[in-house]
């Protein structure tokens, strides 16, 4: 904090703020300004983190692996030392429960000791060799090897309903610096006052495992002036956001005018296709009302798995089925959201849906005690108008599904064709029933980044081999994924060492294997 | 062929041919049309093709990888079978010499044979595993497996330069028809009979292995139009081009403005800069000037790893290198470019690169037989001026190159800092000279995709090690080649499965591994 309840920007291992423009956040349970004013970053201050960044990054990048990891444990052990503090700005800037907030903490917590570890073993590097073959005939073959080298500063944008665990130091932060990549970070101005106590905590540890100070960079802002500069600057390398389908598709547009391109990953809309089987209603219907209903309340429907849209065979144990899940979502408390705008989109995507005139509502609980509680909703069409109208495939971000009523096998699969690209797809079924519609699973499966098995959407886990991405709108690149171990994936790209001797290659490529990593021979 | 010399496209397994407008193509040596007319796509058959494309995609998709390497390996056959047609025709719209058609189909041969072998064994597929665990805390751990997956139907724009190694039956076709994913090829105009040729083997080679019939089409087009549309249907989900920095970034633009963008993997211009070390000239410059001066001169220049830029320190060495260089290229015959648009392209950026006013001319060879020849030109300047111009990197199509003459070993690397991305950076140079300067190969590093150690850069070996592609504008996107086995990481992406059980679980998935494949599990 510089003085009077003023945070600056952190740059250079420094809070600097010359900005004139400053903004508070929000605490939407209390419906009222939190205190504290944020300086908005200055054009100047956005040029210098840049500027720092790439200063930065060759001595950053040729840093050891453990180096490496022991800057981004040091980041876990500040950020636990902000103990309860940290809690109470994230509740208090979100109107989520403290629950919430641990799990979330202790996921990035975990998130970051993971990337620790691949910084440590460096298996990222994946050598790949081929040895020379000075006899080939009709040519030599030399000796070629090849791995893996970080692209450059890395800005990231976090996301509003994810504090932690996709923010200032989550999964986007963590795997860039593991790989060597500098971060600027654009704090995200909804959770102004937990993103800078994170920011400190990432400068204090940089501080005390003695890394450059330009490897990690921490902006305020509120408006899109300074994510657009970032965006731009030819000092950075690649952008990791996380948000809504029009932020990242901007960031995208931005980022692919720029003279010199760059990747953009960004984790955007997603409506989670949900099919239930009729053997499942069958003999388990009260359950699955539970799970989805479940699902469908958690972090009040903020999360990007959030189950949007629920298919089914049109028959008694179908109807039952809507009529217990509105039920149930209708009998809920109403819960707040993360801010007055998330709150004021919510209202406003769910009345362009409920105009839809094929669309009828289901359920719904209006009984709301404050003006950022959102009233969850399910409604129901017929799958000929669903197949008709792309409109009932928009995000509506917050507590609210549609029921997709199919008269036979058929019309399902015909509605899952029309599918746009979604971060999951699940199915409720038996195994059995499911053998008998493949076909749905092959439909499913190449418009999603995960499917999911008699489970629900929301949960992400963190590991090797999970997929957090998927098809436009899902995300920009489903090549890449936001979230395990293969994160990293996208801030690194492949440099081949052509006939190079063993004293100048870098050490994962030597044949005498220093780094003992796993190498990829001929 | 239709009928009169009218050569149509391929669509569907089939030769079609409703446009109006055709074209011819032309024999550089001779100066004069090519017998043979080519019809245009129309805009019809552009989108059934697409059509097809995305019809088969599931049924090609989910052939078993030996049924595509079968597939794959019977498009080799079919090209052998053209033999000494194909390469007449090579010859005759391109002006290459029969040794280089030779060279090239047996490259296309092997490659086509690789990625096979690819299919055949899977592990293109990349199985990941984490096994359940049920009794975790706080919450248990669901099974989640990961594999790749086929991106959709591939767009493939050939190249100029590489009529059989890049194009109809090249690396894109070949990696993507390996991992499941149709192609649509654009012909290139300035060979459009070897194309065509090559691309009645593969629609041949898919009827005797009985592929779907939409596996594969072939697009005669010589304006913008049919590329145009090609990029912009939302059934092609990625595109595969080498060529231009201006043809590549148009594709790139169009994509990024689709509704879905899609990934471009366009391998664009490269200069390719060497950097030569005093100690190398002092015992071996006669040695470095035939090296050099048959490398700028390799197919008239016209590779994308042609040497365009060269360094070194200036001193008397230096100066005798740079006319030994000069001597060496102005002695050397004139040679034939690939067409007309081709020279013409060569003499208005070499003209272009002579006015700039701190660029002098070391020597070039005027004497041309034929308004197809190309005059090798080698130029000089200064680091001071080099740096401070960024025209000066530019590339210049065919065999020319620049000498930069830096005052010491700092100037030398405040002009490599100023490169833009490249395909590959060389370093002539002793063991312990370069060990000295070790900057130099850190700041290389960053701006190419291959480091070459006393060898030239034309020459690109097909093996897993290679990485062919780098920084802009040497590519459009860094992270993948498009050499060598990683090439087909360009048309997959990862999905998840998350408690599946084993028999709806994908082969590559399965705890049984029935295909053998390597699987990472937890």
């Amino acid at each position: 904090m510089m003085s009077n309840n003023n945070y600056g920007n952190w740059i250079d291992g420094k809070e600097v703020a010359k900005g004139e423009f400053n903004y508070t956040s929000f605490n939407p349970i209390q419906n009222k300004p939190i205190q504290g004013n944020f300086i908005e970053a200055t054009a100047e201050e956005v040029n210098f983190a840049a500027a720092c960044a790439a200063k930065d990054f060759m001595t950053y990048s040729r840093l050891s692996g453990s180096r490496r990891a022991e800057f981004l444990q040091m980041i876990a052990t500040e950020i636990e030392v902000l103990g309860a503090d940290l809690i109470l700005a994230y509740c208090s800037e979100t109107g989520l429960p403290e629950g919430r907030a641990k799990g979330e903490l202790g996921r990035t917590l975990n998130q970051l000791r993971l990337f620790a570890e691949q910084a440590r073993i460096n298996t990222w590097q994946m050598p790949s060799i081929d040895l020379a073959q000075p006899d080939r005939s009709p040519m030599p073959k030399s000796d070629l090897r090849k791995m893996m080298l970080p692209l450059g500063p890395i800005a990231v944008f976090g996301a509003s309903n994810f504090p932690l665990a996709y923010s200032t130091a989550g999964g986007d932060t963590a795997s860039a610096l593991a790989v060597g990549c500098p971060v600027i970070v654009k704090s995200h101005p909804m959770h102004a006052k937990t993103s800078y106590m994170v920011a400190s905590a990432v400068v204090r540890a940089a501080q005390k495992t003695q890394m450059p100070s330009g490897v990690f960079a921490h902006l305020n802002s509120k408006d899109h002036q300074v994510g657009q500069q970032i965006a731009v600057h030819q000092s950075v390398k690649a952008i990791g956001f996380t948000g809504s389908v029009k932020g990242g598709r901007a960031l995208l547009d931005l980022a692919a005018q720029r003279p010199e391109p760059i990747p953009v990953f960004a984790e955007m809309g997603s409506v989670n296709p949900v099919i239930v089987f009729p053997d499942k209603l069958k003999h388990e219907l009260a359950q699955i009302v539970t799970q989805l209903s479940d699902s469908i309340m958690l972090g009040t429907g903020q999360f990007c798995t959030s189950p949007g849209l629920i298919f089914g065979i049109d028959n008694d144990d179908w109807k039952l089925f809507c009529t217990s899940l509105a039920e149930s979502l209708a009998q809920r408390d109403t819960q707040c959201m993360l801010h007055p705008n998330i709150k004021r989109g919510f209202d406003t995507s769910r009345e362009s849906h409920l105009s839809q005139p094929e669309v009828s509502v289901l359920g719904t609980n209006s009984n709301t005690t404050n003006p950022n509680q959102a009233s969850q909703t399910l409604t129901r069409v017929n799958a000929v108008d669903f197949i008709l109208n792309p409109e009932l495939q928009h995000e509506v971000f917050g507590p609210f599904a549609l029921m997709i009523s199919c008269k036979d096998w058929d019309e399902l699969h015909t509605a899952l064709e029309q599918l746009k690209g979604n971060l999951t797809g699940s199915i409720m079924a038996n195994e059995s029933s499911l053998n008998a519609q493949l076909n749905l699973v092959n439909t499913l499966q190449h418009r999603v980044g995960r499917l999911i098995f008699n489970q629900v959407p929301t949960g992400v886990e963190v590991c090797a081999s999970m997929q957090h991405g998927g098809p436009y709108p899902a995300s920009t690149d489903s090549r890449f994924t936001a979230v395990g171990h293969d994160a990293l994936l996208r801030w690194v790209r492949p440099v081949s060492f052509q006939n190079f001797p063993e004293s100048l290659l870098p050490q994962a490529l030597q044949s005498a294997n220093p780094l003992g990593l796993k190498q990829r021979i001929n």
